[in-house]
């Protein structure tokens, strides 16, 4: 595995990567690794010549209260878990990335202002940006993100439809713990019990999943049966909890067709999102 | 020369002469062709291996009440202007460019709210939005632009530094009638006569060069010169006078270093626009 800390040094590999007609294959993350990233460095392998992994702790994603500075990183970690599995590690600089002062921002209309960017602002603004910008460097013909974090993935998908990036987008299962809370880098911040109480999350999931397997569609009845649930974790405070269209993130009322159902707790000081997709027989 | 009109089939041959190891010089225009343009052609065949042009007419970079309907076309002309100088013409459609509701947008902060952007909302961001989708469809090793645009050329090499996009960006001077009347695809709104009065933004320009060149520093006296001798033109109406860093597009009062004058001017019922750079020795 190559590291690459300079923009001009993987163009250069690039390049020369597409000249020999090699396809890439690309992760972006923002590194502290699990297995949800591994589960894409695996897939970007399969399906791809060569795999780029980017480590980068992106500053104009996080709001100005937000934990950008506390963000977890373990780079030694990281890049042993990658060992094996990616060819190019990319891994740049806040200077090397924000090189003159940025006047640029991608917005991704109404997608980017539901659930998360409503107490998030700019959160979904800033993600498009840089995944262009990695976009832009990388060049890849395929890139890999998580479900786990589903609102980002429906934001990119329109955001690389939209600009016509040529990359396939390719969105991976969420990955989970064996007591089913979601895998993420931001799990490191719960103590052992907030991350026992966290499995409430899963649970009201699943919960959901048995209701619409049951003949429920109200959303309105299901949202808030997990209200009641979720409630009664006394470390859990809900931010919100959702049933929307797939594609426009639009709530639906009744549940017609494949929808999907986003959770955003804090559990303690931690705040954790969770989803899944309900299914209609 | 072959003609494209669709993406699929651009990025393909697109490919094939990356893995070829050629360089593609990229000229987007809006069709109408003048010699401005084609010098653009000229200077991206002298510098890249192969020449695309494309011909689209950016609905969104027109507001509700402009021209977008009746902006002049004529594509016959404009293919025989380009045979023998460009390799590959793209001729979207529309459908082809906007399959989807499109939601994402390219915002270039400030600079698209200055100068132009002030009666002409969203302009730039439709521009530099479309730009984007250009590039990466064509995925271009350099692009060339026009100085008559200069907002437009500033708000795109800030577009393209700031989301890393790989081709180097030139702009190239105004190319003018024997007269001094910039050369641009709404010329052919003008009558004779306007035509002839045109030639007073020329002459703004020309006598606020000899003016810095004889010593004057205060931009607001220039302006006021100008504004003079514009307004004796009975057909012109200003929409601005301006005097601006040529980065930042912010006014100057003073002038230090090389400053943009940029015109804005209805004549008769057309808007045209011209500048200059003001030197210092």
């Amino acid at each position: 595995m190559k590291i690459v800390k300079s923009i001009s040094v993987l163009r250069k590999v690039v390049c020369s990567l597409k000249r020999r007609g090699k396809t890439i294959g690309f992760v972006p993350t923002m590194g502290f690794l699990h297995e949800g990233h591994l589960s894409l460095v695996r897939r970007a392998k399969k399906e791809n010549d060569v795999v780029v992994v980017s480590i980068y702790i992106n500053p104009a994603q996080f709001g100005p209260k937000e934990d950008f500075k506390n963000y977890p990183r373990d780079l030694r970690r990281d890049t042993r878990l990658l060992r094996g599995l990616c060819d190019l590690l990319f891994i740049p600089s806040v200077k090397e990335m924000v090189a003159q002062e940025s006047r640029t921002f991608i917005e991704v209309r109404r997608l980017s202002d539901l659930l998360c960017g409503r107490t998030r602002k700019g959160h979904f603004s800033g993600v498009a940006t840089v995944v262009a910008k990695l976009f832009n460097i990388v060049a890849p013909d395929a890139a890999y993100f998580g479900q786990k974090d589903a609102q980002q993935a429906v934001v990119l998908e329109q955001m690389a439809a939209d600009l016509n990036f040529s990359a396939k987008m390719v969105v991976m299962p969420v990955v989970r713990e064996k007591n089913g809370l979601a895998m993420s880098s931001r799990n490191v911040y719960l103590s052992d019990k907030e991350k026992a109480e966290a499995v409430v999350l899963f649970q009201a999931l699943k919960s959901a999943e048995h209701m619409v397997a049951a003949g429920s569609r109200d959303t309105k009845k299901i949202i808030r049966t997990l209200y009641d649930f979720i409630s009664r974790t006394p470390s859990a405070r809900i931010d919100y909890i959702e049933i929307v269209d797939k594609k426009t993130l639009e709530s639906v009322s009744t549940i017609k067709r494949e929808a999907l159902l986003l959770l955003a707790v804090h559990v303690g000081s931690t705040r954790l999102i969770d989803n899944t997709i309900l299914k209609v027989k």
